[in-house]
């Protein structure tokens, strides 16, 4: 049996299934891990998802996800820190290192995100402001993060979600934020789908390996033409156009030892039975990434 | 009368119309210049294209495009080659200082957009590969064009393009893409579409002032959701989330004082009266740029 042993799925990539039932495909496909949904977790409650998780023996790559700590409003903002303090409290519950971080989009996408949002907003498209509110509320939330025993994973997301869902686009970006704190404090996620397209790639990627602050790689391919809802338009490892081989190589080179999680976004893959969406990115996984690590 | 003397059409803005149209339009409507593509310079040929424009006392801004230079097989990279001298040399007659330069994407997909294409290039995702092919060719172009007296500018391209139509991506990559070469042989274009997100905005663009690399400002706006065809997902600026004043105010800050030009891609855009057209992309000009001019 090929080894899955650090392969772990993401349960949005299986997003109609339990946290039991994701787990469980997982446990029998022989993979390491699972990175669950905050929804998959507060379903059941963190301690009884930990539980679930380790009775499987099974491991937690990361937890998804704190962030949306964009808002201008004070109300909003604070909002905010209230549901990322329960998150970091849900990830210490389960065990989880590393707390993946969507850090929101700007004030005038608030409205088509369905999002509480003023007037103020739906005019502010200041993204530089954005971004400071940003490194101005990690902040506020290191102490209490490293408390928990969590790390504020920062994911830079494809500039596809600049304007919606995520002002951080770069891990170099994202490792100029996390200067301030402890590499046990802050730490970046490695998402191919969201990173590929950077020219600093490989650069950045060793950056963060030498500062210690790789929390995740997640491997999911860009696929086109994009879909529909263009946020449900990434495909298994493979199936588009990215080089998992030597974006794999630069991780690994970057001293990276960790689980590699797989969280695809796609509806025609949520139609599929667990075992063989676990089936078809474990294939992905043996052929572009394995014989690397 | 609003001061439209350094706003420029750009007539994939006004697809359907020829160049003889777009100069009408564009000369009633008090603009300064236009930015014609190839197609339509080449259904009347490069000189009578160049009288149309200089008759109704217009500047050409930039013309559009040459590229797609990422071949792998020396056949069709020598045909690349051809094609973009015969660009440069229709720049000359146009007295376009300015050949924008969209440098294609990966070989894995050029069958997508109907390239020719060979079963290596079905699987060649090898993004540092074609980058690399790129400034291989840049380098092979430079004397001619620097012999016609036209600059090649590089156009980073948004992410979301990477994979099918521009493996440039930031106006730092092409910048260090320039080095090599003179100013006057090698810009780059500040288009807000391709740009906006990037952390590095402000400190490239002063980079490439201080260069003297500026070659072309580009405005146009993300919109959200994307359209069907992503291709064609462009908005007026002000219609999306750009913040133009202040990237506008970083390209005066930078020292460029060139033509300002429009290039919108966009179905429903394409579907309305070239007068309305102009008026509302100058209505955005208007509002979001001039002031800050």
């Amino acid at each position: 049996m090929t080894d899955w042993s650090r392969l772990s799925l993401n349960t949005a990539t299986c997003k109609p299934y339990t946290l039991a039932e994701c787990v469980a495909a997982a446990q029998a496909a022989g993979l390491g891990a699972v990175g669950p949904w905050r929804d998959r977790v507060q379903e059941v409650g963190a301690e009884t998802a930990s539980r679930i998780i380790a009775d499987a023996g099974l491991r937690v790559s990361s937890l998804c996800r704190g962030g949306f700590i964009t808002a201008r409003d004070g109300d909003v903002a604070k909002q905010a820190l209230v549901d990322n303090r329960l998150a970091i409290d849900e990830a210490a519950t389960l065990g989880a290192r590393e707390l993946v971080m969507v850090v929101g989009g700007l004030p005038a996408a608030y409205g088509l995100m369905g999002m509480s949002h003023t007037p103020a907003d739906d005019t502010d498209k200041n993204l530089v402001a954005a971004r400071q509110r940003v490194a101005d509320r990690i902040g506020q939330l290191v102490p209490y993060a490293q408390d928990k025993g969590v790390r504020l994973a920062l994911e830079p997301m494809n500039p596809l979600f600049t304007a919606d869902r995520g002002v951080l686009t770069t891990i170099g970006q994202c490792l100029d934020l996390a200067t301030d704190y402890s590499p046990e404090a802050v730490g970046v996620v490695v998402d191919t789908y969201h990173v590929w397209w950077d020219p600093s790639l490989e650069s950045s990627i060793r950056r963060a390996g030498h500062e210690g602050r790789i929390s995740s790689y997640q491997i999911c391919d860009w696929t086109l033409p994009l879909a529909a809802n263009t946020l449900n338009s990434r495909g298994f490892p493979g199936d588009g156009y990215i080089d998992f081989p030597t974006i794999t190589q630069w991780v690994v080179d970057a001293g990276y030892t960790g689980d590699i999680e797989v969280e695809i976004f796609n509806e025609e893959i949520w139609a599929l039975p667990a075992a063989e969406t676990i089936a078809r990115m474990g294939a992905g996984y043996t052929d572009l990434v394995l014989p690397h690590l």
